[in-house]
């Protein structure tokens, strides 16, 4: 079975491995304050634009989105987020858990507008009682969105202001956030991403590491104390170094791009191969993530070789599915889904 | 210099190290639930005595405490815990922040006995407005504490005879349970701890793991739904399988114990050098912590070489500290240490 | 200004004062143990058919919600709630705040169906990665609802069978619960509505108490340490007899039938009049809340005289608006409404 | 029985059932926006000394200070109390359930010093690892104490200072302020105590009102939005106008003064009946509670006809018990208790 459900099937890129493995008996502090997580910092910083920010490294999405989450709202805030935002949808209420309401706002393609959140905000304010409504305390956004979707640069840069003018604080998800970089069209690189919100991750579990998302704070009142707030939340590793160890390597020689870059183009493929054969797709995704709407009878063809995720019956007869690549996908599985997918279209 | 102030200074061991290496390119599913992790429950299945158990890994030791105490205890409810318990001083309050009380009984040595809890127990119940007060709702207790110090089998087997009796399960923290099972003087089995509490973990982060923690579970209400609760509180790693194949490994030809007890000899080696020459100690450890009470003119002449944890101030000239040794400790580096207190003693 | 805003604008029923009055130099213990709220509890359980359940007394609904809900979830589960419900639209997130979500089914008029759970039920458990997604734990409906409208007694026998069945418990937010069982057409008694859920509460602040909610279990295990949870909360009154002398007022002499009637007789008298004059409702409601779609001309008129709620606007020239009768409303007041309605449409 | 026990065992003074009374039918705003709150509130800012701040009236004291505390601490923060102090050992948790851990000082007679908060913060920004540690956030103390203490003037400026110094923001619990203002050697005005903290409360419940606390706020970040977490924490009253009417009755012509003033003339009455007869007490208390250490057989004798409050074993002829008056203690009632002493003590 060749596997395309998910982008973490495999385990990490080897210059990671080989970095861990030649560091392995090394003596370090822990809890993040060793040489490799500095210098993991300095990298990321620097390929931010050296601006003023703060690097942390936290183990995985969920872990991330809850302690940034929790370290900016008081307790009768809300985060804004689109309704299907990860922290809405798949993350057991860990948001709720904290104490916050998540505050959905309906989208289609899994992207949220300044339009949306003004509305929103301007809708509660205007509530005369308001006071008995979760106040909105900060924005949160996925780039990439969980469908594979991208905002565009004057689409952040638009909400990004909108967000400072209101005062709710901007928080993007990157779990994915190479692969968004990389993708056609793109025209937001990672120093317009730190320029344009108050904290984001640089997610490492789906792009070439074990396990890694590194925050980036560049607003100086939820740089406050951020230690604290991830102890709390159980995410602070103790052999912290293997957090600092990963980024390095992933900002090294441009790992990180060029890793994402093959995902990317083994993503687009695979969209071609089913463009060119009349299949629509759900989201418009340039990214890793391809959601083709395929007739059943092909999956079925199909799922004797390959392995997807089921998303969402379409009818009777045809169901989306998703296809995801990652900095792990090997070309000759493409290769061979391609000729699968010809192959079942010249028999059939 | 040489560091001896703390057990997870190093990487993993290396045949860990080698599985991660050797699989990495498989694909497999995520969060658990892959052959590797499957493998690892099954082997400790077998070191626990195959009694009706489940097996969940999570990352780190604050996560864990979070996670299985948020999952057993009601709102009202809080956990027991000697007064210098983990989850009471150095987790950040994340217990609290699931909304428990912890109830610290006093502890001199870090244990705590049947005794105290039943007349906490009982002084909670006798008192008329008891609705006023956090209800004791599970016990915590440490294996080893944090001081270093362990139960004997009677003391466990008496306190979860009181537990079952009082209906209030009991949880063992075991962070360095290797540790123990490897001490002098140990009475207890894998199989006695796993017969003896509710649910209980066996520290992989401070045994030989990169990390991990695997929380063994005997008790059927605790089961239910607990992956749920993982994913609740940051806990579930996305590439589930890394916790598997170590400890699967660590499980695997003995490992797990062999490396403890290389630990444990060590720490009795610098114990006895320290005896020898006539200090004390703050807590009887027999186990991979160790806390002389030194004079500072020794501390100072040592530090120059050697790592330790400052811990407490005795008096004008003398310090209690911590020297750990790990799974990872050098020979040579305890050797020297040794030659060390020796010379100073001779030119002193 | 005549206020048909709300249904709490007044204080008291007279009786109650009274009873607050000639008892008020009385000693009594405190925290709701005291004989009148035993003799309370005694009437209410009389009430609902002397069946195995549980009474206790609250201040507000909110606070009642609260207690209720979080003493039956676990971590990981949220409530199902109509999208309207008062949980999830006005309650500043305080379900959140104790760490759940709210689950809400989309509801025109404010109820759901057992349908409607069914669905959601089975598509969280038909889910693979369900452990992901929080667990549908319980089942919240508010009769009469925030929209005036009611469940009739095969609704709610077939809700209640369901919940059953799943395992959920059903709680009634009853904070009007007495409009409803005054209604037209009303086929439930408080015995049916006891029987047919886990846990209810009999609104007082809205239905002539000054404040008060008893809430009524019925399930053995929500039963268990209710009066932690209500102290937990911050809702045990000190002085816990001023909600047993009122609740014992309104259960004697079916005080709080005649006055629901009261309220329910003149909300139907403003309906027929504004249907009379060819207006249509947003909802169809038989209770004490009217929220007719009027055209602004005549919301002008009338807002000289009336205070009334806008509820949502409609088109550029009709708002949707609530009226509200309560026990204290005066008959001489619907009176000079009625007229007023009248007069703007033979002057217009 | 003539009861001792407690300080909430009546209803309310008459003049505040007469304003209740009086002003039933009226037709009011909910929630605290009504002109007897609005007036309330100026009385209060004048008797505060007109200075710049925020009054809100909550039901009870857990609300009051479970509400205060959750809406200054950050998650990763605790706050500061003696370890007698009510949220630390009667609020069945509260506070832990908002997510904050009470970090608890030692005190003998229920108050802390400026010199103690200073040790705890000292000791905890000294510690290396301070990030796994509960970080200091608030100080709470009460006044009068649990145990009848009061602060003295130059106490409270003391730690007022400091809490300045270190921005820890200092609350006043005052559930019996009017007793300590009542006190014997007080030398606290309204005025002080409202110049040396950032918020403090005054309690009505135990003090003449039917029930409610009027929270006073002089910090600014501490009003801001202190109506939303009124309403998150269940604490707002819908018909807010009773809190209103009955601490505008409080600080009408002095009342509270007057009541408060006879509650302590009472206790020092009962205090000197016992001092004369050679008994010692364990708090050295001013205030209306009074914990005589009496003779068993005394105090079954008294038990007859007064019931009072065990407190605690002393030895086994001994028990230290609490005796409380209140603003409706009853002369009489008294005189026959002085009566009984004496008596008790010619015929022993």
């Amino acid at each position: 079975m060749i596997h395309f459900e998910s982008d973490y099937t495999e385990g990490a890129h080897p210059r990671i491995l080989e970095k861990l493995v030649s560091t392995n008996m090394e003596q370090t502090k822990g809890y993040g304050e060793d040489p490799y997580c500095e210098h993991a910092r300095e990298l990321i910083k620097k390929a931010c634009g050296n601006i003023n920010l703060e690097v942390h490294f936290l183990v995985g999405g969920t872990q991330t989105n809850t302690t940034v989450i929790s370290s900016v709202l008081r307790p009768h805030q809300g985060v804004i987020s689109a309704n299907t935002g990860h922290i809405n949808c798949h993350e057991t209420g860990a948001i709720e858990a904290t104490g916050h309401k998540v505050l959905p706002l309906v989208s289609e393609d899994g992207k949220i507008t300044a339009q949306q959140v003004r509305e929103y905000y301007d809708e509660h304010w205007a509530d005369s009682s308001h006071e008995h409504v979760v106040q909105p305390g900060m924005v949160y956004i996925s780039h990439p969105t969980e469908n594979g979707t991208t905002y565009q640069k004057d689409e952040l840069v638009k909400l990004y202001n909108l967000c400072k003018e209101l005062e709710l604080p901007l928080f993007i998800d990157g779990a994915r956030l190479g692969y968004a970089l990389a993708s056609e069209g793109n025209d937001l690189s990672l120093e317009d991403i730190a320029a344009n919100c108050d904290v984001f991750y640089i997610g490492g579990t789906k792009v070439g590491a074990l396990f890694g998302e590194a925050v980036v704070i560049t607003n100086n009142s939820i740089k406050k104390d951020f230690r604290y707030h991830i102890k709390l939340r159980g995410g602070m590793l103790a052999k912290g170094r293997l957090l600092g160890l990963q980024f390095e390597t992933l900002f090294t020689n441009n790992l990180y791009e060029e890793i994402s870059e093959h995902a990317v183009k083994l993503a687009m493929r695979i969209r071609e191969a089913f463009e060119k054969n009349g299949y629509s797709f759900l989201y418009d995704s340039k990214t890793n993530q391809q959601f083709p709407i395929l007739p059943i009878r092909l999956l079925e063809y199909l799922g004797e070789k390959y392995s997807y995720n089921f998303w969402t019956k379409i009818d009777e007869t045809h169901h989306a599915v998703r296809f995801c690549t990652s900095w792990a996908t090997k070309e000759e599985n493409v290769e061979a889904l391609l000729v699968d997918i010809e192959e079942f279209h010249q028999s059939n």
